[in-house]
Formats: C-alpha cells, sequence, structure tokens
C-alpha cells in the first residue's frame, strides 16, 4: 500500500533530482571519486519504521555528521562540566577548520567544528588502542547495526590531514588536549571514515528523536540527559555559517557531512537522512539542504511550529451524579447520589503532564474546589508526569485537604511514585487508588456519608426483610421463605461460573459479590458489585440460558436461592407472588438500566476498552 | 491559595535576587539612572494566566525587544520574502551595533541587530507621520493594553544616536533603505522608548506563544503565518552573540534589551519576561539570564526536550462487537453483531494531528485493514489536523476502499474540510458523520448486511405478531390484541415528554423513535432509538413515575398501548397472562442491562460528557 509519505518522498526526491549544483568535496581523491548524483532520501519514525526514497542502500562516509555522536559520547564518559571546560558551544562565524581558539575562552568555539571535534574524540575514555571501538560501537547502537570503516578514506585522511594535524598540536599547546594530540586527531580521522547509508542516518537521527535509544534494537546510544545538549549544538551549530537559515526554514537540529549526508532530527517524533555528495559553498549538501527544508515544510516539521495554544490536560471532567462506580446501590443511595453526587468531581488527565498542561490542569481544578467535597484526579491515561508536574500534583493534594476537602488519584502506573492502596472504600483523603472504578465508590461514599443517612446498604438482612418480597403480604412472604434454600460461601469462592446453568434468583443477606470477566491477557475485571439486599441470577433463572459472567463472594457470603423450579412453580401455584415479584424485578432491572443508559449520556459510545 | 508555580517563580526569584553582577547601560543618562536593583519575574500562560514575583509593575523601555516585533510587523506589512531581500537571518559575531553588512550579500546580517531593525522599521507600511502609531498599536496587540513612550528617553537617544544615523546612512547608501533613513532612525528611536512592564512583556511573549493571539483580549498582533519566522530568528539571532550558550542552557526563543528586559517564548505553552536592569558583557540582563536558566529547568521548558517518543494519535480502538449504537438491536441482530462485530472497528484519535501522530495512527489502521469490513476514523476528539494528516487520512480512506473496505469518518468540526452528511446508516463508505453514534450504527449497519440475513428489525409488524406476545398462547393473544389501543404519530412529533404520566406498554408496530435528553445548551441528544417489534415506557408502566427523558417519532409512527390500567387489571383477571408479559419484559430489560454493562467493559466509568 502506497502511503502519503512514500508518495511526500517521492515528490520530494523528484524535486531535488534535478538540482546539480555544487561540488564534490576534492581534499582527498576518495571524496572527488564518488558518483555525484547518487541521492537517497529517508525518514524514521520515532518507533523505528523506515520511508526510503532513492538509493538508500549506498554506503558512505559520515565525516563531520560524526561530530554530534562523539561528542555524546565525550558527554557520556566526562560529564556535562568537564567537557564545557574543554569546548564552547557558541556558533563560530568562522571556516569549520580554522586553526583558531576563542581569542576570550581559549577553547575551541564548539564541537561540529574541527578543533572542537578532535577535543571531543581525546575526551573518550579508555586506552588510545580501545578508543576507536568504543566509537564505532557507539555509533553503530545509533544505526542498529554493525557499521564498518572506509580503509582507503582514512588511509587518504591520515596522509594528508595536515591541517587537522595543526589544530591537534594547536590544542595540546593550550592545553585543551593533555594526551598525544596525534592519538586524538588519528581517532578524528577514523571516526570520520566510518561508512553508513542513510537508511543507517535515518534511523541514528530516529535514535536521539527517541531520546537515544534505537527504537529497532532497544539499545541505548546515549544517555537520555545528554540528548538535549547534543541536539542544542546542532541547532545552534551543525550546519556550518548557516545555521540562521537553517533555523528559519527548516527548523530541525540537524549534521552535515563532506560526504554529502545530512541528519535531522525532530526530538520525540522523527529522524530525516539525505545523501547527496554535491556541496554547496558552506560544505553542507545541495539537495540535502533542499530536501530537508522542503520536507520541513510538506510534514510541518518546523520546531518552533505553534499549533494551537497549549490545551489543558483534562480529557474530562464529571461528578459522581453523572457516572456511578460498578457497586450497585439501594435506591436511597442511588436518589444520594443523583441529588449530591456534584459534590465529588472526577478530573480524567491525559497526554505528557508537562508544566504548561499540569498547571492549567490545577489551575481548572482549584478554581472549582469550592463546590465539590471530593476530588479524583485521575492519572490513568497519562504517559508521563515530569518532575514539575508531579510536585503540582501533591500540592494541589494539600491545598485541597487544608480546605477541608478529600481528594484521592487513580495510578495504576505509579506516575506518582506512591505505592497504590487496595480497595477500601473507608479510605479518606490522599490515597492512591488502582482503578478508577475503586476511586469512584470511594467518592460515592464520600456523599453517601455526608448526604445519605439511611436507606444505605445494610450489612445483612432476614430473608423476611428482603427488598425483593417487599410488594408481598406478610402471609405470602411466610409461605415462600421457608421454601428458599441458604446457602453460605466463604470469601473468594466463585459462586458461578460463566456458562453454569442457573442456580435460581439470588436474594443476598449478607456479604458482597462481584460479577467478573476475564479479559484476553488473563486479567480479571469486576463488572458489578453486589451488597445485602439485592439480587442476582434473574436473568438465567428467567431465560434458563447460562450465567454470562462468572460470579465470585469478594467476603463470607449468605444467600437465599429462589430456585428455578420454584419460581416456575409458582406461576401455577401463586401467580399473584410470582406478578408481584417478576414487578419487582422488572422495575429494578429498567431502574438499573435507565441509570445505565442516561450514564452514558450524550456522547460516549457503549464502550469496551480492549 | 499559593501554587507550586508561585512557589518556583519564588524560589528562583531569590537565587537570583543576591546577583548584583553586572552594569547599567550608560549610554545615555536615562539607562545609567534607573533603579539597578528592581527586579521582576512573570509568566504567563498561553490562555493567559499571569504569574509574577517581584515589582512587576515598574514601567521600563522595551529597547531592543522590539526588534522581533516590529520585524513581525514589516513581515505582515511586506510579505516575507520582500523583507528577505532586504533583511538576512544569520546570526552575526559582531556587536549589535556594528556599522556594516554582510560582505557578500550587503544585507543586514539579521533584525536582531541595529542595522536590520532600523530595515525592518523602514519596511512598516504607512506614512512617516503615522508608522509610529502602527507600531505601538502594534505593541499594544501584543501586550493586551495601551502602551505609552517614555519621552525622555526618546530624546535622550534621537539627540546622542550618532552610530544609529551612521547605521541609517550606511543602509540609505547600499539601497537597503530607499527613503529618508531619519525617518526609520528615528521610528527606531522611538520603538525603543516605548514603555512596558515586565506583565506587559510576559503577555507579549504569550502572545507569540499563542500564535500572534492576546490570550486575554483575543486580538492578534501578528498573524501565524508569521510567528515561525520571528520565533526563529529570536533563535538563533535574539540573545546576541550568547546564542548558543542560550539554546544550550534555556532552549527558548528570547530577546534581551539594554532597558533590563528579557523575554523568551515556548511555542504553544508559556512566556517568560524578567525585569533587572545590570547587564552583562553581552548586553542582556545578569539576572534576565540566570531566571531563564532557572526557569527552563525547573519547569523543563526546553524546546528540544524529549519527553517520551511520539505516540500514536489513536486514544482508542475498538469493535462494534465490543461497542454499540444507541440503536435498540433485534436478538438476532445482536448475536450478529457478538459474533461478527470484529468486521468493523472504530479507532479514535485525539489530540493535534500533526504529521508523527497521523503517521503512526494510519499506519495501524492500515496494517489490521485485512481483518475488517468497515472502518471509522473518529476525530471527535482531534484538535487540530495538520494538511499532510489531511492527506493521509484521505489516501487511508482510498486505501482502504480500493481494498472493499468501507470507511466513515465522524467529524463533526469539519477538520477534513467536507460538509457531515445526515444519518443515513444505508450510507456506504467515504462518508463523513456528525456524532459516533451514527458512526457506530452505519458500521453496525454494514456488519449485519453481511452477517444477519434473518430477524433484521422489520418494517412493521402487526399487534398480535409483535414479539412482546411470543410467549403467550394464540387465544391469549387473540383477547389481549382487542384492547390495545393503536395510535399513529407523524414523523418529528413528541410522543411524550420528560415528567409526563405514563400512556401505557408501548408496542411499536411500524416507524423509529428516539429517546431523548436536552443538554444545558439547549441542544438534544439521541439515548436509544427503537424500532417495529420492539417496546418502551415499560418502567414508567410499572413504576408509575413520570418518564425520564423526551421521545420523540423520528418517522411516522405506529403502535400499539397497552395501558397502565388494562395490565393493573391483568393481575386479576388473567394473571398468566400478566406473568408471561413480565417475564418476557424482565428478560428484555436484563438482556439490554447485561449487554450495555458488559459493554462498559474493564474500565471505562459510566460516563456521562457534560
Amino acid at each position: 500500500m502506497r502511503t502519503v509519505v512514500d508518495t511526500i518522498l517521492a515528490e520530494v526526491f523528484e524535486r531535488c533530482r534535478d538540482n546539480r549544483d555544487g561540488t564534490l568535496a576534492d581534499y582527498i581523491p576518495e571524496l572527488a571519486e564518488v558518483p555525484p548524483d547518487t541521492f537517497s532520501l529517508c525518514v524514521a519514525t520515532a518507533d523505528g519504521h523506515v520511508y526510503e526514497a532513492g538509493s538508500s542502500d549506498v554506503e558512505f562516509t559520515i565525516q563531520s555528521i560524526s561530530k554530534p555522536l562523539t561528542y555524546g559520547l565525550a558527554l557520556a564518559d566526562r560529564g556535562a562540566d568537564a567537557v564545557a571546560a574543554k569546548i564552547d558551544v557558541e556558533p563560530s562565524g568562522e571556516p569549520f577548520n580554522e586553526i583558531s581558539l576563542d581569542p576570550v575562552t581559549e577553547r575551541p568555539r564548539n564541537p561540529m567544528i574541527n578543533a572542537g571535534a578532535i577535543t571531543a574524540a581525546s575526551l573518550v575514555a579508555g586506552e588510545p588502542a580501545d578508543r576507536f571501538e568504543r566509537i564505532r560501537r557507539c555509533y553503530s547502537a545509533y544505526a542498529g547495526r554493525d557499521l564498518g570503516i572506509d580503509h582507503d578514506v582514512y588511509a587518504s585522511e591520515a596522509r594528508t590531514g595536515h591541517r587537522n594535524r595543526a589544530i591537534g598540536h594547536m590544542l595540546r599547546s593550550f592545553g585543551i588536549i593533555t594526551d598525544d594530540p596525534e592519538d586524538a586527531v588519528d581517532l578524528y580521522f577514523r571516526q570520520c571514515s566510518i561508512t553508513v547509508t542513510s537508511r543507517d542516518l535515518a534511523l541514528m537521527a530516529a535514535t536521539l528523536a527517541n531520546n537515544g535509544t534505537n527504537p529497532l534494537t532497544g539499545d541505548c546510544a546515549l544517555a537520555p540527559e545528554h540528548v538535549e545538549r547534543v541536539l542544542s549544538v546542532m541547532t545552534s551549530c551543525g550546519m556550518y555559517d548557516a545555521a540562521g537559515d537553517w533555523i528559519a526554514r527548516v527548523g530541525l537540529p540537524a549534521k552535515s557531512g563532506v560526504g554529502g549526508g545530512v541528519m535531522a532530527v525532530l526530538p520525540g517524533q522523527i529522524g530525516i537522512a539525505v545523501h547527496s555528495p554535491r556541496l554547496d559553498a558552506h560544505g553542507n549538501s545541495v539537495r540535502g539542504v533542499q530536501a530537508c527544508r522542503e520536507l520541513s515544510k510538506a510534514l510541518e516539521l518546523h520546531f518552533l511550529h505553534v499549533g494551537r495554544a497549549a490545551r489543558s490536560a483534562i480529557r474530562s471532567s464529571y461528578t459522581v451524579a453523572q457516572a456511578t462506580s460498578r457497586q450497585r446501590r439501594t435506591d436511597d443511595e442511588r436518589a444520594a447520589l443523583a441529588a449530591h453526587g456534584d459534590r465529588a468531581r472526577v478530573y480524567e488527565l491525559h497526554g505528557d503532564l508537562l508544566f504548561a498542561g499540569a498547571e492549567s490542569a490545577v489551575r481548572s481544578v482549584e478554581a472549582q474546589s469550592e463546590t465539590v467535597d471530593a476530588v479524583v484526579v485521575d492519572l490513568h491515561r497519562v504517559d508521563e508526569v515530569s518532575d514539575v508536574a508531579r510536585r503540582m500534583l501533591a500540592n494541589l493534594r494539600d491545598n485541597l485537604e487544608a480546605q477541608g476537602r478529600a481528594c484521592a488519584f487513580v495510578d495504576p502506573e505509579g506516575h506518582l511514585g506512591a505505592v497504590a492502596s487496595s480497595v477500601d472504600p473507608a479510605t479518606r483523603s490522599g490515597r492512591v487508588l488502582v482503578d478508577l472504578d475503586s476511586a469512584l465508590e470511594w467518592a460515592e461514599s464520600v456523599v453517601l456519608d455526608r448526604h445519605c443517612l439511611v436507606g444505605r446498604v445494610p450489612e445483612s438482612v432476614e430473608p423476611a426483610a428482603h427488598p425483593l418480597f417487599s410488594a408481598l403480604r406478610t402471609d405470602q412472604v411466610a409461605s415462600l421463605v421457608p421454601r428458599l434454600a441458604v446457602v453460605e460461601y466463604p470469601g473468594g469462592t466463585t459462586v458461578v461460573r460463566r456458562g453454569d446453568p442457573a442456580i435460581g434468583i439470588a436474594l443476598i443477606l449478607s456479604g458482597r459479590v462481584s460479577t467478573t470477566v476475564t479479559g484476553p491477557n488473563g486479567t480479571t475485571h469486576r463488572i458489578t458489585t453486589f451488597a445485602a439486599g439485592m439480587t442476582f441470577g434473574e436473568l438465567p433463572t428467567l431465560t434458563g440460558s447460562g450465567y454470562l459472567a462468572d460470579i465470585r463472594a469478594d467476603t463470607p457470603l449468605r444467600l437465599a436461592v429462589l430456585t428455578p423450579e420454584l419460581f416456575a412453580e409458582l406461576g401455577a401455584s401463586a401467580p399473584d407472588v410470582k406478578v408481584a415479584l417478576l414487578e419487582r424485578l422488572t422495575e429494578s432491572a429498567y431502574k438499573q438500566l435507565d441509570t445505565v443508559i442516561r450514564g452514558l449520556g450524550a456522547k460516549g459510545p457503549i464502550l469496551a476498552v480492549p
């Protein structure tokens, strides 16, 4: 299936192909002799999918694109401060191979000019004999495959590279390099001679976009704390002295090399690579610059692109009058929740909780805090929580509690760093709950404790007092009750399994049961919880079908069971009793159905989350 | 309530306050005489909330922070190409007030040095006498209040600004300025003398962050198409010759002025302003630089910060076996949807649909396309769709249709630019539907047309053949049917209103009705749709309560009504009939309840979207 990305790549490729401006690098014969019109273009996503156009399997020498990679290795080996003491990060107005240091700091101006790159190579840890292998393995981790070296290019660079040797000795004379400068210069020649394809280069860029981890192999090429620095230096100094135009017209951290390669990175998103050996006056690939400009425009990749302004991280907000837990409630409880449920509010957050989104979300919650007794902040859809956002959420909780409001978090992934507490509706504020349903039940209990003083689910009920019989006369109850089977189950037992035949209409006398389904991954999910005074198993009893879900005793359980045989027989022996029971059951079913359907509200589908 | 942002601002403020390094600008007496230790720090969010620390209401002259604003006005007045023909965008290694042009292009190197800024002022449209007022109004639109000018500073600058006059005449001699250069230089002196507070400056930065629109007033200060260019130039050239260090350690487009102000922008997110008049050797506010570094670190604002890699724009994906429309279905239809509903899949997208997210989403949908007959792409939670994403969605549709799959979009906000078609379940592929429920119904119909050949909702049904009576004997039906009231309603009429007393159990003989609720904003939402062979109004009839929702005839409607009086009377006259009816009603209610509750699945709350 040809995708739009393929099409756009092909369009850009076609438009750039006719551009034969520029000239090959000619300071060594190996570069002057490459086929000048080789051209390829690759885009790799941060999850490792690669789109390619042109001859993306042609190998070429990485040259200066090695500079940010070795700089990253030096940062990892020596730490940011030690590296900063040796190499500045200011753009240089001078040619990349200038034999000079910053007159004030007496350091190379940045790691993208040769003086800075040779210094970075000198900072790679290890014995001189091992350092090149460390560099090669590092680059290979970026690319996700074992990279080789072009020995001819290396030999040629080593033979003719007097200017770089001059730079090495200058660095040694200023004390920037403290060992033999020939070793650092030789290492630099070797790293520049490592060969890559544009597919490799796109994956190297995608590895930077993916915070230093190659998305296909999962190997870490650069620790996340150094990625930002490497990308910053690529932004300010990566494209030689065309940085301003590059930022304005491409807007991506990038690095080019005289081998004709260009790589560009959109952090968190994609990597781009182009290979085309003809260079412009700055030393950048002519088609590489053109292709990056066109791709940035066509794909809207500029890193300063403002879509719309940041939106709140709040995905939805609702009260427990609008959303109910799976706990089946008594009529009085339902009425109390309908009347006072707006005193408990759930805020569902989503996306990455970075500063701006968290700030806006916390501000919204606090603005409404006067109107509620309980707040649930649901993080189950949140992908990442930054340190400042974590601090803001803790502060929100403290502020709410200082106002006498209860606050709980749904945080199954532990973003807040706290251990999730088990389901305990009696628990009050500040708890971290493992799922939204537990949090809803907790929030409902806060409301009910304040606003539902009678009609709460009783601890236990005698058979004759079970609400199912409320429409029956005393004598009808008296004759029916002895015919019920009273059964007890220890907590944790399975009462019935999905598919079992009906045991009858089960009247709960004490304890709690939950209907549960087991997902394809083996996890069990609660559908509804029933407590004393409620019934379950009506549908299998009425229809003769099997149970649609497992039913488990959450606690020690006592049931009075009206068996299918008894229920059928009542039609003949006591039709008035059967009518009264059916009316009660029907009413109960429709009330629940109404609650559920109305709760679905205006927009949401009836949705199973896989 | 003290927020974490207030706390962080206060912490940064305290740490920076002791820093008394740097010196006041002294080239005119007015700047040399300001209180040197004035200090304030403001953060404005892209939605206009301002956090402040220090004396944020002290006015100071905007100075060079005016440069990007006037550059933006020139872009708006003349277009990007005409401005690019006069001013380059490369960082200059030279002082900001150098009397020189780029030796190759013979243009000012960028709009942040004085030569470029004076050129930008010369490009502001209007008669010379009107131009300053246009500039002042433009800046006022950024700040959201009417800004004034410090006449003493202006007079002093005008009296002593020989270097800027020299630059003006140099620009005139090279043909960069074509009118009287004194006018442009005077305009530049005036714009630099406009006074702002750090609160103003933070809102100006927030306006840039908000794509050029002041978030409090809604006034557009700069058209969105120019914002990216202005921010780009601030990135590469905004902090004089400390751009590399600024990008590495702050990572925000920014601009400073010799009045001691600094403004910084995180696109889409926030604006920052600092005012502290002591300057470093680069001409940047000492505390301004320190405060921006600390804020960037504490709030994780660096624009190259990689959180986690881009995730797919797919928020959830489910089949019509897992999610059902509000269309009430026959048993056969329900069974067919349960068995074959996995042949129709809904992909709910969210967030901004930019390139990387759309690419990943489309790739996922196409990877699963072999397994489905119908695809719904739900955009109702999508905030913005970029051009390339729009193209990718259209291509996805074409590819699916070429494979013989049906495809529909839910796009109530018209992101795709197509007019949403009305609800028409018969419509096949490529349609744009206004809500998810219509799309679910459409997707169900695709599945049912292939997999449910019998038992579909009939066009019409005679009273005696209504499924409610399926458990009755023929003679029972024969005696009951004549006692039903047959009623007809034209399409579009309201059958009952919320709160009305029960008319009875309504058996639909032909046509469709929907239960609807009217939201607080007056919009009407469908809860459930019923068709021939179904019943409604059971709950009010059984309980004597009023209707909980309006019920409207979607089409011409024919009902047979079993009145409350008749239903009550059946208990005495024909208890076996009443039992059979109640069993059927209970069964139906529990089946629906079961479908709904199971559909809620593992995680979703029963959620009303406000």
